[in-house]
């Protein structure tokens, strides 16, 4: 019986995502998760974004970090750099550890969803992560300086490209899949809460699944965003930087914009509280919140809010 | 210009190989391997005997525990556990480091002789490693529990049940490789060193290459091997145990009968002098050196000892 399904990315989303599964029994709660930033490298298939949603409801994130796990150590990844191996995207022994588990379930052709299961049950987490897609999809970033993969952009180049255009390549022919499709469709759904992930890298990808976005075009129950802009700028990543280059402005008056009729509703931070002014009919509803998440408390008090806001709200 | 070929195994084999790689230019030695051991676990490709002699020969091996790398950690094989993943074979952090960048080499279809050459530039090692052959073999051991993979024998079930047999699954359609038959026909080739690694286990595999087999019965030049045995016992490792098994004697005049033709003179331990007198006609030479090595001092001694003995041999 979902309830409520979640979407969401890496660090903000997960954190938000992890509020959520204190909150809701198990059964409750279906997170649907950006695959588009995965990829390959040592022969190894890495999901950062399943991985950072894994750590996080597991409790084992690093906090201070913001990716990764804690304790975690580089006795692998210190003797690839010694033998001359690329060592740009830095992989911990624990990282490593759970990359060869999911490399070898999926040599063996376990579809992703039934990987991702399994290693959420080895992590002892008992809410439901769907990746948004057992088909490989990628995102691309175009930039002044050429297209480049997701990782290749994010970590390899730090961002600093400036960034043209968007794709996700596998989107269109990939399917949603069947766990999904039911947590979208199911009678007892009240509503569907876009987590505060970066709009462009890691809900763009999810809502490129035709089945997905459908489902939230055509949704029966209120959706509400928690816009991962606060005061004109992104707490982590380039959300704020890639905005401003797509010509975007920068504010979450214009994350609201951004996903439109997608959502009902859109937290704003209590700083940005102005922004209420500068709203228009045709734009969705922004409600106040405190949305920075610093402490493990934190998230749950924004996954309340949000729990609190979505039962007021009726579908139009 | 190979004047020596060395065939080895894991330790034993691994540290005369050194001593050898000591004493002669890189040019002047070829050093075959066995990969009966070799095998995939964690969907890593483990090649026990081709790590272990890389290790000694960049005086990287942990002399202590007699396998495996100085200095190692454990990061990723903890996690592992704590998944519930397979922990029986014991796989350090930089170990692991050499088993992704071979697995990636592999997938892209690199052979095993061109990976291994990879893996000694980056190690440093300028001495010539060739595996036995590019196809892959594999050894089985019939045991009375049944048969046994060699690693489940080896390292899971701790060398207990008793042999029956063995076999070397491949090497009847394996061919030696185009550097390992260019080293036993150069003209240059004075002499063949069978290690002191286990004849049934480690230099059986690689004599099961028909073409190398072949080389050895056809030579020109005398070929040496150094006993395993000591005294009645192995230094390292179930050969005696194995001997035993088989229904032969456990000494060093077995070995040599072991052997036969296939070489022309066998270096025994100070130890087990008395076993000259037991010589007949039919069996290779015996000649008595001090064969323990325990120092890297050691290594180079023996390695000097064969050289100078191979040197007072001339084919019959």
């Amino acid at each position: 019986m979902t309830r409520i399904v979640a979407l969401c990315g890496g660090v903000g989303g997960a954190k938000l995502a992890y509020g959520l599964s204190r909150l809701l029994p198990p059964e409750d709660l279906a997170i649907i998760v950006n695959t588009g930033d995965d990829f390959e490298h040592l022969g190894l298939l890495i999901c950062p974004d399943l991985d950072t949603v894994t750590y996080t409801l597991a409790e084992l994130d690093n906090t201070a970090q913001g990716w990764g796990r804690e304790a975690e150590t580089l006795g692998v990844m210190n003797e690839l750099q010694r033998l001359g191996e690329d060592s740009w995207f830095l992989l911990g022994d624990k990282d490593i550890a759970l990359h060869l588990m999911r490399r070898q379930m999926r040599d063996a052709g376990v579809p992703l969803t039934e990987i991702t299961r399994c290693v959420a049950d080895r992590f002892g987490i008992s809410a439901r992560m769907l990746p948004m897609s057992d088909d490989p999809v990628r995102t691309h970033i175009s930039t002044e300086e050429g297209v480049l993969a997701f990782q290749e952009y994010f970590v390899r180049r730090r961002c600093e490209p400036r960034v043209t255009a968007l794709s996700f390549d596998g989107a269109a022919r990939a399917t949603s899949t069947a766990e999904i499709r039911a947590a979208l469709r199911d009678p007892a759904l009240t509503g569907i809460i876009l987590c505060p992930s970066n709009p462009y890298l890691s809900i763009a990808p999810i809502l490129a699944i035709t089945e997905i976005r459908d489902a939230l075009v055509t949704r029966r129950v209120p959706a509400l965003a928690v816009s991962p802009i606060i005061g004109g700028q992104a707490l982590k990543g380039p959300a704020a930087k890639m905005m401003a280059e797509l010509g975007s402005p920068v504010s979450s008056l214009a994350v609201a914009r951004h996903y439109g009729k997608l959502i009902d509703a859109l937290l704003i931070d209590e700083v940005d509280h102005e922004l209420i002014a500068a709203r228009t009919e045709m734009d969705p509803a922004l409600h106040v919140e405190k949305t920075v998440m610093k402490t493990r408390e934190d998230r749950i008090g924004l996954a309340r809010a949000c729990l609190a806001l979505l039962g007021t709200m009726c579908r139009r």
